[in-house]
């Protein structure tokens, strides 16, 4: 069953390539991602770390009790705050934020979009407001390039436009031509920068929205430039969950697979266990932080909501069959109540808890694929969780 | 200059009682107090754990980073908030909240009179409406007594009355005989329990404001009936910093030197070492972890607030000088990054930081009285603490 497959990007090393089959959970895969910060086993969950820090986790338990391997910086916000300066001269932002680890960020193109005020379209790149003191910001290509180099990210990401999900299929491919163009920029920035000689690597994004045509062009056209990777770019973007996952499973037939494959911004742990099964490497999503502050944990019978009364006197961990930290050394009762009491500690657990349930999904598939038995284990667990969100 | 002394409370073990003399620094004493859930070397300060959580801080990171080898919890919000019932189930507020060593828990007296509505005084105990929900609570000595009894608190406080600063002499004084009286009922009720026979222990609390004979009057009242330790309250309740120190040290005179003497909810790091100068054992005081939320972190050359704009590009630690947690792996400029953006990481950054300043310099007192050097030690730390502090 396993394969092992050289190929002329020794950065990207993948050790199991199932034949392709029209199953849609028999194409995952099993890979190492070398870069200057350290290697990567993928499929890969990425805790997202927006504002230089994984929100109320220390670095050190994002290595030690979360098992992370790679975070996700956002260079919109580190851009306005602290300002790029200051991570500069730190020495970048893993350097900064004291994180051992590879980093890798977006471009800050999304953020624009879902957050900035006053936004200023333009072939160049895009003039917005501050959502926090309404300064005035110009973010093109050359920008985002200039920036992520600064972050010294071991992965960039090109600047793109991603559209909502109910845009016209015209504003889908003017939005598919313009990232095609920021990416062609991007590439030429990157060119200049000491990122190339450092082993450093630069991703490009395929759009295309919900049209198949539109996403195998900008498929295309970006592996025209070429790049080091390839992110799926323009989903959960206000379509459905089956939509969702229809246009990752049919855009990553239009990519390369000798390169890795990246989701951005999603997603539950059945979808990434589904995205796995297609053939994607990489994940970043703010769910499981997110979800863990407003109080749900997640567990392998599905998800809870620790501020349930019926946990107050449930002296049990979160969940049997973790690892984690948090069940091993708190109970359900007492994290209950750190959530009536607004005590922050209660927000930290659920997030350390949740953020090692998705790192470890990801290590107990990468198991599976490396045994052969991926489609069965990943249909089987998705059965139990979905089962157990229902009760 | 050491002198080992024998007591007949083979509990608290004093290693260095020097001579009593008038200058001030000069009675500073060494000893371990051995409880059933591990011995506490004194002088000690203890972090304040309100509401079963020290605020952001993982119990592990009270014992390896911050090295508290004792905590406090707050009777009053843990009888509301998660209510005592299921502390009892979970087998104490130490398994409660998973912290492996004594805890020391106050009456609940305190809060009553700060932070409750509609208050009912008598000579029975104190009915109240909760901050929380409006709910009415009775509050008598047998009360105090059966939950801190529920906590398993290694150290349990006797329910008085605390009248504030500006009371009366007639107020002050009826406020020594209720807490006389309910002192009288508290170890009633403590022997009814098993707590005795499992060693936890029953603190006196002398109060008397500033009036050294009431103060006379209930150390001695107090004595008589008996306890494993006293403690000086009514301070820090709205009189001058002088007048706190003054009482302090008019009061310890009136206490056994052979039991510990504990000073309640104060103070700041100098006021601590001039305590210890007197003669006292054992602190606690939410002054370290409050002002960490707040942005000021102490240093050994005063305190400074981590926002100021000077510390953008500051990429030095904390402190120097410190075995901190927080100084070895995060600059200035990160930390105040942090609080620019909100992010809870800053706060529990700088409560590592405080809780570990206030609890090395315990540790550093104890080196220098077992070397003899207290006094001197003592005065060039306030010197130069004090010198930093007005730069």
């Amino acid at each position: 069953m396993l394969k092992s497959i050289s190929f002329h990007k020794p950065y990207f090393n993948m050790q199991a390539l199932p034949p392709k089959k029209n199953r849609p959970l028999e194409h995952a895969r099993l890979s190492t991602v070398k870069l200057p910060s350290g290697e990567v086993a993928t499929p890969v969950f990425m805790p997202v770390g927006t504002q230089a820090t994984v929100k109320g986790i220390l670095p050190r338990d994002l290595s030690d009790v979360i098992g992370a391997s790679i975070i996700l910086g956002n260079t919109y916000h580190l851009n306005l705050r602290p300002g790029i300066e200051v991570i500069r001269e730190a020495g970048g932002l893993a350097r900064f934020m004291n994180w051992d680890g590879p980093v890798l960020t977006d471009s800050g193109g999304f953020q624009v979009f879902s957050l900035a005020k006053l936004r200023k379209l333009s072939d160049e790149g895009v003039r917005f407001n501050s959502h926090i003191d309404g300064c005035e910001v110009f973010l093109g290509p050359k920008e985002a390039i200039e920036i992520q180099d600064a972050l010294k990210s071991d992965i960039a990401m090109c600047l793109d436009e991603c559209p909502p999900a109910e845009a016209t299929e015209n504003e889908i491919a003017q939005a598919v031509d313009r990232s095609t163009n920021w990416a062609k920029s991007c590439k030429e920035a990157w060119g200049e920068t000491d990122a190339v000689s450092e082993g450093r690597k630069l991703f490009g994004i395929v759009q295309g929205g919900r049209f198949p045509d539109l996403r195998k062009r900008s498929a295309e056209e970006l592996q025209e430039i070429g790049f080091s990777g390839y992110a799926i770019g323009g989903v959960s973007v206000g379509e459905s969950e089956e939509e969702m996952l229809e246009q990752v499973f049919t855009t990553v037939d239009f990519l390369p697979r000798e390169l890795p494959c990246y989701v951005m911004g999603v997603g539950t742990p059945t979808q990434l266990l589904k995205m796995v099964g297609f053939g994607i490497d990489m994940f970043d999503c703010v769910l499981p932080s997110r979800a863990a502050r407003h109080g749900t944990a997640y567990t392998s019978s599905g998800s809870i909501n620790i501020r349930n009364e019926k946990f107050k006197f449930d002296f049990s961990p979160l969940d049997q069959e973790t690892d984690c930290f948090a069940s091993q050394n708190f109970t359900r009762s007492y994290i209950r109540h750190l959530f009536m009491a607004k005590e922050s500690l209660g927000g930290v657990l659920l997030t350390l808890h949740n953020l090692r349930f998705f790192v470890k999904l990801m290590e107990d598939a990468r198991k599976q694929i490396k045994v052969g038995n991926y489609s069965n284990w990943a249909t089987d667990w998705i059965e139990r969780y979905n089962l157990g969100s229902k009760q």
